[in-house]
């Protein structure tokens, strides 16, 4: 296993693969480990208790008060943001009867999206892709850990910031069915924004292609190509971090668990629908990165072509031009054209029709 | 989810990502939120009731006067032209008994084709591509959702305007079964007619192949990238809109539903193998159209081949005559060559048989 | 649904897409109208009677004539050559209780090859690949349709004259067992033979990729891409028109019906085979042909590498030549070296060194 | 059904496709006539009877002669080197109750690979490849087909010569369980020992890719293309013989059949994975081939950039030069330089300070 | 079936297809003979007995002292190094009962990755990928094969020194379960080290990625191509050797025999888990390799583009130029222009005008 919490993209190194997971290498399984990058902010807790009459929201900042929000009901809603800290995953996955592997998957952050049923819990990794200002704007990918029990959730995401805000503030308005529901619901609602978050991305990359195009076509500065890369990198990340999505959202829709309610499936559906259109569009949009390359390679070509027609009109008027004054450059004692009257404009004038014949030549040709 | 209720494609923007997904992020699932194009048309109702004796047909401009339809017989069709407006989605969706969610997927118009079997109803969302004569004959894909009732069919269009006239004609016409049939019936027909036109819209996309074939082979003008880059991405659209329809009617087939009547499974058989073959087509269209790059490519690596070849021939020829003339342009006092009688005219003779020996090295290399 | 009776491929216009759909988008359902190509043949029936003991060929002008033989036995096989004269289909289909559906297809000559299975008798859509010596040899895909019943096979296609002459010659001679079995042998029969017609228009293929790869190891002119580009969308063609054969055969092979003797099975599989060979050499031209565009793109690039390798060679001896000679046409009066009497050898002696330099330089490199 | 004895594709001309299928075209299902290249040679019958403590070996000439061994006991192996006498084919097939059909599948040498089982006897046609010495050393694929019965094994081949010497040694030395055990083992035997022949045929095509690569690398003569393109058609041709070999494997090792004993099935596994591994390997180096044309171009033009840039250079220092020589050179009356004592030695200097401006930039470009 | 010991790929030699398969090819099925490299090491057996409260580590010289372990318990693990030795192998197979296939198996190594379940044992092939420091840091797939038996486990290995030390040292320090289990989790284990290891091959591939693209973007020497194809071919070898074990772990997992607990099985998906990790990244890294081709292809072309330019800009700037001094370089006796008293600056005049023209449009194409 390896594990890197975030996956470079926007700058021009190539982070397909995630860094030293070498120590990771021979350890135990169940070991529970950070690896990624070092992260020195302080864990916070954000629990939110709600039932369809009220809602306690509360900010924990140390893992022992958080263990009393097991028994409390209805719903009660555990965000983790930061899994850097050991000690406070195994402090509450032994507290919530976490396996050992699940509490491993959670600390190293280069899981691949999955599902995984146990018995008093599901437990899904997913990941959250947005664009983070604290980093240049650069993409990133951060895992989030959903363990869904039967009156909680714990969510576990890397850094504080997240894209669940309009979740939170459906819960504090009471909008729509997400007080009466249990913790499938929440999860769900979960699932659905990270899913439509995606979508913010492609359209950013929508946009690039669009730009890139625009370029290609008025012949902008040449590290159009490097771009391209970069747009074909990123697809293949974004691929990769919502492919699996769909074999999730499939086996959900399917669950028979206790733990999620058949009201919940239609939901889901939804959801799932979503992450299809979303591979949809990364499969679109990678069948037309790969035509840009082919646009620009052309456009390339092309402009090849202009630069050497220029190069050739002119040397083909000029070189034979050039011969014939060589010629009457000559210092031969014994030229009698150089002794003639109207050599001189005779001269001119064969020059002057020599051009005018390689000018209609080249017309013909349409090369001017 | 997001929504754009066009997409741009004869223009040269990439519109695979519609615009402004963001709004809807994070809103509750069910919420009746139109995403898309501003739209400023009042949204018109065409009311075709008939049966095999009767038929009438009236345009209701007001929502409340169209929810009394819901009972009447035998087959009453309501086609909705405009989901901008939510409060009416939203009115006659529930008073229809529509779910929610249904009602949201209505509004959204960046659906991809799909179809819901519900306990009172079919859901089925397809897209109706056609060129816009109003935006200066564009590719649009226009979304089109059914409600399949017992005795109803709901359309919704985004606009004014649609393929479904023919269908209207035999309506009136009595033509065929149409009268006959129930609602799952006229369902067929719309999908049917639907799926005609994509044929239209590929014949377009042959003649543009053809056309940029031929001007290929001509050697015309260099924005010919654009143009397959164009179709290039037009058939990546094309596949998106219809290659979902071929799932939708392998369910349909099968279905079994008593809103479904066994006797329609014939036709929408046909209108089965009519998509399948839209896909067959549309797929060695983009074979033919990534073959057109191909030979575009060689054909401007040709012409660069031309080029270079007069340059060089230009060059060779008279690069050494120009030196041979520069020679003898020289001012050393002691040049024999100079007082020589006929030193000039063996020049010239030198000249001549070098340029004919190199015209006839071309000449054998068949360059010339 | 759209219907051209041929794809012209031979020639350099795509016909992917058959022209003029737009006039049956809409009409009702199994409406038997003619789409394709104008024709003005008149429609010819040649009607075979036979048995184990009895064969009795004749010719009809008139359908009126042919509906007599539906009841004649043992095996009677009908011919239609041309499928343009709608009326003479609905007589026929009428008569021979045919569903209208299957009607329209039969005149509509856009299908997909298919089979569909009916009460009574098998409805097959097959394609006639062959080379029409009347359109300048162009490859031409021609749809038959057969209805397969107990006691007759009724085949239609759209032009006088088929592949089906050696068919006609066994039943003729009575070698084999065709004369013994029923109309499903027979199916069998024409099936195969328009499989084996396959053989010979691949081999057409086979000559065409062996002459374009001599020509462009033998640096042929340079319309050969254009040459490469067609044989890739025949191609494309070909794999079109075969591929749903494999389908059709592999479940007639299954078929479980009165109709199709389980004696018959063993042969169809034969044919089963053929196919997938077919398309097993399909798809291996298709590689082939794609390798080809390369290896023409590489013999291109070099020889653009030959050409600007004489260009550089003469240009870097002569110009550095040229300019030591304009050095010495400079007219400047205190020019020392023009007095030296044995300057000008001692010039042409430096630049001949000079040139054997660079030439040596040249050699090195392995440029000459 | 089309049939040549060999795939030439060692020399340059393509034979995916093999010649004259159409002779065969509309004969009756089940003649037997042999289509392939003429052949000369008589056929030979080599038989091998064995069992635990027994061995006899004869070779026979005349097919009545062969016979005879039907009903020997415990194994037959008979080995018929010829398959272009029609009348030894219907002898021994009608002797050993061989369906017609498949008669004419041992004739006709374009055969996919298959398996067919038959209530007597498991029918199997399989592909030896090897390097032809005879044919200056040419890739050749010999149809082998086999007749596996209850106590006898009937092997057809084209030609003398074939690589089951090493079986026959077995038999002879009586090493391994050959000896012990029915028709089905030396089955099995026959198989491993034709896939064992693809490594060697695939080593050949490493050795290839080696080289090729070597020769890339090191800019050697420009017809490397033509090998690429031989070599990636080679692996097509490959491909297609060994793809059917896995399915062929895959239901001999599910067969269930009294010829067939489970006690054989190990080594039926074993050899499924060995073509496993050959296709495994094939693919490998088809990707590998296709990434020795992208270096090839490459090479190619990097090497243009050499050349151009050789040009580029001489030219871009030269014609300045030759342009201030050329000033000096007018012949203008009133020129107040020309006068200069010094003037030569700057106009000297100046071009001297000009060439180095132009070899810095050029160094500082990293052109040279 | 053939065998090489390594798969040599860092240095530039393909060696997909490893040598000499030859000397194996009819050999009878079950001999044990060792194709590989010559190796001269003496094979080295290395054994763990162990249990919850005990732990004897031995090292053993000669095969006889190792047989003595087969029924000691609870757990014991003996490692051979080294399969060069035919006899060894024969001894412990035949001792602890294992079929002589499986011997082979062992002693080829040219193995794909496989699993077989036996009565008594599991038989699994798999490929340890590690870069090997006495061999120039290259890349070495070397075969483990581990027989799991109800008390025992017997890894070959061809080579001392492996990636297993992580789990002796877990055996010894006690830590985790894996003193309290069986076998079947000690080659849980060392299936998971394995593939551990392979993130560490990936990290690598991943920066030699990276360090790619560097240097096309910074236009590094021209090689770049040799490394990129090195980067594919390894990619490929990579695929290779990873693609089987997904199959493997996923056939363990649903692994019903008494020799595999159940509880295993939750470790089993983890590792199966981290395969298709491994498999999603090596398709994500050759996407990006192939990608970076393209992106190489592109920089050459503009690369010559820029070179192009300075040609172009030099040469129609001064021949023209050049031309002008060559006309009043003419010696014709009648030139009045050569009399002017300011006919020389104005030629200068002329001469800066034009270049500066020319220079515009240069300017205004944005060439400079």
């Amino acid at each position: 296993m390896f594990g890197t919490p975030c996956y470079r993209m926007a700058d021009s190194e190539s982070d397909l693969i995630p860094h030293d997971p070498e120590p990771r290498v021979g350890l135990p399984p169940g070991s529970v480990v950070f690896v990624g990058e070092d992260r020195t902010h302080s864990v916070e807790f954000r629990v939110l208790e709600y039932g369809p009459e009220h809602l306690i929201e509360t900010t924990e900042e140390r893992v022992e008060e958080v263990l009393k929000y097991r028994d409390t009901t209805p719903v009660t809603w555990i965000n983790v943001s930061g899994v850097h800290d050991e000690s406070v995953i195994r402090t509450l996955g032994d507290h919530f009867h976490v396996h050992p592997l699940v509490q491993e998957d959670i600390a190293h952050t280069g899981q691949r999206p999955k599902h995984e049923v146990h018995d008093d819990y599901l437990y899904l990794v997913v990941k959250m892709v947005y664009f983070d200002d604290r980093r240049d704007g650069e993409l990133r990918a951060e895992q989030v850990s959903l363990l869904v029990g039967e009156r909680n959730i714990i969510s576990f995401q890397e850094d504080p910031g997240d894209v669940f805000e309009p979740v939170r503030k459906r819960i504090r308005n009471g909008r729509g069915h997400i007080r009466d529901r249990g913790p499938d619901y929440l999860a769900y609602a979960l699932l659905d924004v990270i899913v439509d978050h995606y979508f913010v991305v492609l359209e950013a990359f929508g946009t690039r292609t669009e730009n890139l195009e625009d370029a290609i076509v008025e012949e902008a500065p040449s590290d159009l190509e490097d771009d391209i890369h970069d747009l074909r990198r990123d697809l293949i990340f974004m691929r990769r971090m919502t492919w699996p999505m769909r074999e999730i959202l499939y086996q959900l829709e399917r669950l028979d668990s206790p733990l999620w309610a058949d009201t919940n499936q239609p939901y889901v559906r939804d959801t799932y629908d979503h992450v299809v259109q979303v591979l949809d569009l990364v499969e679109a949009l990678r069948d037309t990165a790969s035509g840009l390359h082919d646009l620009h390679m052309t456009s390339i070509s092309n402009r090849m072509n202009e630069i050497m027609k220029v190069l050739t009109i002119i040397g083909t008027i000029f070189i034979p031009l050039t011969f014939i004054a060589g010629i009457y450059g000559m210092n031969f004692e014994y030229m009698p054209e150089l002794k003639w009257t109207w050599a001189y404009p005779v001269v001119w004038g064969l020059m002057i029709i020599l051009a005018g014949v390689l000018l209609l030549y080249f017309r013909r040709r349409e090369w001017i």
